[in-house]
């Protein structure tokens, strides 16, 4: 898509996609005008058009940005070892991550509906990179004998709806640390997938 | 709420429920106007006021229904046996259920956020008046030494997060039969919950 090259696009460009995704986080995607999201950020809705041709293209980058975040913070984090260490490096990593991030893994599960056909695909695209990431840690374990995963797929989508179910109810200062979160779900985790 | 009765209502009802559903899971609750949801109907938009005072109404009405349709439909299947028996019914009952139920699942994930406290506070009582069914299963299980579950409150979570899961990516005639599925995730539950 095209975007302004500069200083001053790349002052202004965090500070757009900042209060979009606050707005659409807040108030839904279908909900928020162009020229709310101008008001946020302090400038005349003409302006924001320099930066965005259009509202969809604001919400692609948003969750485009939120997975290629994921994917290399995951990347730089993924470490050698077992295949348990490292899904348990996946279960820890993939929790904290999302608690960080409460409005972008809201938004990408609320509003990919509201993506074109290409831009749906590219971040699917993405999605599934992440997805294979984990799955390839579940076939690893597989094939050695520490795991029993009969279908790695259907395995790897379900630990991560698990694990992106946290950010429903988790609430900083409840009952539970994250880390006394991160160990409980690891034990289940583990236990799932043991041989 | 208030709502008429009698014979005309009753038909109407269920028609304008069925539209309403119909639009706001394909568009989303906020595209969707009452003008839109009464052309579906085949009715002029004065004439779905006689039915509804709103449009949150008619959302609540959807999700409302839902969960007291689920919470039925369990109880009226839920047998006795051993905490593993009655889990592994609810495991399956779970994935049929809302597999049998896309756009109705969809909404009550999507749009909870437009529902007004009062309204929001009685689907929120609900869910936990099913999870809470799920609670004493695994409760159960744990008191008899059968699981081993820590934390029953989150390993419900957990479970219920995993079953809804199925619906993102479930697509009827493809590699998998519900069946299949079901025996897939019932081999993950048995193990994560496992003593």
């Amino acid at each position: 898509m095209a975007r302004k090259t500069g200083s001053h696009s790349e002052i202004t460009g965090p500070r757009i996609r900042a209060a979009a995704l606050k707005l659409f986080a807040r108030h839904g995607y279908a909900a928020v005008s162009m020229r709310q999201i101008a008001a946020e950020v302090g400038v005349q809705a003409g302006a924001l058009y320099l930066y965005t041709p259009d509202k969809e293209t604001l919400l692609f980058e948003l969750l485009k940005s939120h997975m290629d975040d994921l994917i290399a913070a995951w990347d730089a984090e993924a470490t050698g070892g077992t295949p348990l260490d490292r899904l348990e490096a996946f279960v820890r990593f993939h929790i904290r991550f999302n608690l960080d991030r409460p409005d972008a893994v809201f938004l990408s599960y609320m509003e990919l509906r509201n993506l074109g056909d290409e831009n749906f695909a590219i971040i699917e695209g993405l999605r599934r990179e992440y997805e294979n990431r984990l799955e390839r840690i579940l076939r690893a374990g597989h094939e050695a004998g520490a795991f029993s995963t009969p279908d790695t797929k259907l395995a790897t989508l379900a630990i991560i709806a698990m694990l992106t179910g946290v950010n429903t109810w988790y609430r900083e200062g409840g009952r539970l640390s994250r880390d006394s979160v991160g160990d409980i779900y690891w034990d289940m985790v583990r236990k799932a997938v043991a041989a």
